[in-house]
């Protein structure tokens, strides 16, 4: 399948000069998202690692098949005050202002190996929120997986030192 | 496996008087997690459908195993603003204030069969304003499953008239 052009190009979303990428088409399409879920699994399931941790939210519909499939545990990434429990938290760079990311304290023992399953590798900055998450507690990051790269923004550089592996790659924005 | 006493409660969480049901426990617990996505597919597998709608961010973690099991396809339910393509709406009462959920317009083709899932039954609210959506794209709701339900909270008789079905029930909270 060539899953590249099941994809929608949704331009100038959210702001004039992007080229958003929209997964909902792949989604909706029971054959494309059983190759993609399938595409990730087969990326990942030679590491050797307990958890899965999906970001909130659309981490979620990646992570969770992936967990089940390869039967890990997942660990949920969430905005600031969404998580019930005890979190650990790290601040996060928007274009304007800070947002908080969270983790619960008991997600991840110490010594744990994890693997990040997001949806798309943009320059990667919440990517390194979720790694610092990780290693506050202790976790090692020996994956970070996406279905989606652009690498036109240079994600991968951000992220240097880190395992980095995506299934669908765009070279360049259509804008 | 007793799936019930995976389920962490957090009590007084979001606010005073509430009985929280935190599912990361079980999440985090591969087994549990594996559990929960099995029952969750013997629960609607018996039902003729094409789509699974998965309500942002909870319903993400749920239905996207199940649709990928099921060989299905995904449509998400989201806040206002984060789905990128042309949307319909509605509008979601809070105890303060109005909320607005939205799904892609090209989601459900009319006459399609849906059934949604999602992590938690309490009052049924958010599930209205998820079947309101598929039925403005003209698709039917052949089923509603839950991980959760808290029958103590009635959800089930606001959706009287549809087929309602639950992993685990809660008869009571715990304050």
């Amino acid at each position: 399948m060539n899953l590249k052009e099941k994809f929608r190009h949704v331009l100038n979303f959210p702001k004039e000069g992007i080229d958003f990428i929209d997964i909902t088409t792949v989604l909706q399409d029971k054959d494309a998202f059983k190759y993609a879920i399938d595409s990730l699994v087969n990326l990942v399931k030679d590491l050797d690692f307990e958890l899965i941790v999906g970001p909130e939210s659309r981490g979620f519909i990646f992570g969770a098949p992936v967990a089940y499939v390869l039967n890990k545990g997942l660990v949920l990434v969430r905005k600031k005050g969404k998580l019930p429990y005890k979190t650990v938290s790290v601040e996060y760079e928007l274009e304007y202002g800070k947002d908080v990311l969270e983790m619960h304290i008991d997600a991840i023992k110490p010594g744990q190996k994890v693997v990040i399953i997001d949806d798309l590798l943009a320059t990667g900055g919440t990517t390194l929120s979720n790694i610092k998450l990780v290693e506050k507690l202790g976790g090692e990051v020996v994956g970070i997986a996406y279905l989606v790269e652009l690498t036109y923004l240079g994600g991968r550089e951000n992220l240097k030192g880190y395992d980095v592996r995506s299934v669908v790659q765009f070279e360049s924005s259509l804008i």
